[in-house]
């Protein structure tokens, strides 16, 4: 029913996953002998509650037990925003904002109340819970023991549900949007800065036009937060190097290499475009890269499909480029998953011994950067299906040469 | 020499300020019997060393230690972006990337080949600091001791330098271009994420313009990056109570109070414009609330010099909305320290004696938040002077109304 585009109740679509994964993280939890979990990483409240905060200096906690009803434990300052946009039924608040009546002052007394019993086994994500709070929660709950789910909950995430796919589709169409517009502004002889800021806005007016009810926010470090999740960049020759970096005010020039790359999150969900652009003609070195990199990722589509290796992916594209005399500026990786965040478990690198299963959502872009001569990317959005693989980014796979008309 | 713009050598004066923060850091690390110091909070990592790297998957470290040269660890993903844009002589490398050839695979063996001998006090920001990433530190580098220092560096970014002044008198130029321009998409009948887009088109037109060598970045979560700092956005009525959130497509009608927000961060440092907006005739109860907004921020201004309290700000706007009769709604706090940081330490809120000084950057928004009728809120970036202070923003710092002409 998610693909009747227009047609879908998204909030009762949302509850309705959001109730699936609760219970799939509860089998585990049971498998596990977890008796509670206690989950702070913004990314991964949201993949439990659907609730974005945007900002993070007061975090969001989702507290789940084997037993009680799952809480969104929220900041008073978060209350109505939780109550009313998050898909847990319970909400919970510590500390005082207003007129809200909070659980406790602080978020570790709030826990407390809301898991109850003291000597359990407590998952949290501890390569996201600062030892501060950390220490917090020993000291008020005295748990006995303390385990990471950071690797169950990153096995979780890694399949995407049909509510999850149908957001990156929505973010897939719009970066697709903002990359070819910046390439139509390079045209035009826009410097990447304007050509990013043209692509963004192109982005912007889409969301208004098709996806109104979609939120584009982004999630904050500790002390910021991300109030808008459509972006456009650009990077061009010793530049690309950088992997990412403000775009800056140089009008690419005949030679150049110029990367410009969108990526939008769309209800909470990412998709990315990168397009390395020829401008006018290559020298023969820059050339061979380019065509080792168009290779390189055909060696990688050509082997997508459910039960290939990540590694395998990888070894493919290093193949290629060793093949092409790239050999010893080999990337650390070839792709990564994108959901919540941008950069999401796992790698598509060497160790990675994980198989592709339909429902992954990863990024193809075997890319090389050097700073001497710049570097060579194209980033595609790629599902993982029952027969092999749908790009949800569309827009011109191949190479694309450009002559600056400005 | 800061203050002449466009003749000032910014590379150098970055250097030249990076490298008096380290010096004040060593005193305080020689005043405490701290040995070293390992930074990862991406807001303090650039505070140290002048570099964001934007994405912080791979995060940068800065490692500080009483004798030797203080070092910019970096993965080597980043080599080049670290190298050239880095304030610090040293930068240093873990994991693999291309041709760079990294000290150790990961993070924590580096740092202890950077930090030599154990049985160190080595301070880290454990508010910060991951549970995993403290454990590895404890198990290859034995220290005696760890302590926090999250106080400590909290206390010597609460006074700003000249460099970083200058850095947010730019940002303010930006979020008064923005609030303005969406108060003007507004008044021609946009929708308020229509007026959002224009204000953040119109900023970043006047960044091209104005700033072009700046950079406007913002700093990402553990699985993503903020490629753009430039952000406006609107929230209107019952939507304003939710704090912070993505604008929807509701065009503001007579009656309803609307609510600009323009955020920027250029060269590092953050300034923020908010402006409630009348639109047309106000009911009386909102009126009031409106009114109190105006009275508790002169109530707040009247007092703002070197010598008062942080808490004296909250308790004079807290009794002005007591006496216009939203006691029982008062906020958490009216204010907070900005900087490398949207939200930095402290808060204008009770219990914070400290005093304010020259060179602190705050802002002042005394708000009402009610899901019920909305709420209202202007912010302002000020600086804190000798003689008193200087908004450094300076659009329509008054009652704003407008008649939708759409």
């Amino acid at each position: 029913m998610i693909k009747r585009e227009g047609t879908v109740d998204y909030a009762l679509e949302k509850s309705v996953y959001v109730e699936m994964r609760i219970s799939r993280l509860k089998e585990k939890m049971s498998a596990n002998g977890i008796d509670a979990v206690i989950i702070r990483k913004p990314e991964t409240a949201f993949y439990f509650s659907n609730f974005n905060p945007v900002l993070n200096s007061h975090p969001a906690f989702v507290v789940v037990t084997l037993d009680a009803e799952p809480c969104l434990l929220v900041h008073s300052i978060r209350c109505a925003h939780a109550k009313e946009e998050g898909a847990l039924k319970r909400v919970e608040l510590y500390g005082k904002w207003g007129a809200n009546v909070p659980l406790a002052g602080k978020a570790a007394d709030a826990i407390r109340l809301l898991v109850g019993k003291e000597k359990l086994c407590l998952g949290m994500e501890l390569d996201d819970i600062s030892m501060d709070f950390y220490q917090e929660i020993q000291e008020v709950l005295h748990p006995d023991k303390i385990v990471s789910v950071s690797g169950l909950v990153n096995m979780m995430k890694i399949i995407k549900d049909e509510y999850e796919i149908s957001c990156i589709r929505k973010s897939a169409r719009l970066v697709d949007r903002g990359v070819e517009t910046a390439i139509h502004a390079l045209e035009r002889g826009c410097s990447e800065a304007e050509a990013a800021t043209e692509g963004q806005y192109a982005m912007r007016k889409l969301w208004h036009e098709k996806f109104p009810d979609m939120e584009v926010c982004g999630f904050g470090t500790s002390e910021g937060g991300m109030i808008d999740s459509l972006h456009v960049w650009c990077l061009s020759n010793g530049h690309i190097a950088y992997g990412c970096d403000c775009p800056k005010h140089y009008h690419p020039q005949n030679g150049d290499l110029t990367l410009p790359m969108a990526w939008a999150k769309t209800g909470g969900y990412h998709a990315e475009n990168e397009r390395t652009i020829i401008i006018g003609e290559l020298d023969s070195y820059k050339r061979r890269a380019y065509d080792g990199m168009l290779r390189a990722r055909e060696s990688i589509f050509n082997i997508l499909r459910p039960g290939t290796a990540f590694e395998d992916l990888y070894r493919a594209a290093a193949q290629v480029y060793t093949d092409y005399g790239f050999g010893d500026i080999l990337p650390g990786r070839v792709g990564h998953g994108i959901g919540c965040s941008a950069h999401e478990f796992p790698s598509l690198a060497m160790g990675n011994k994980i198989a592709l299963k339909p429902g992954m959502v990863i990024t193809v872009e075997p890319g090389l950067m050097d700073k001497g001569w710049g570097g060579v990317r194209h980033s595609d959005t790629v599902l993982i299906t029952e027969e092999g693989y749908e790009s949800l980014t569309k827009y011109n796979m191949g190479e694309i040469s450009i002559q600056i008309r400005g």
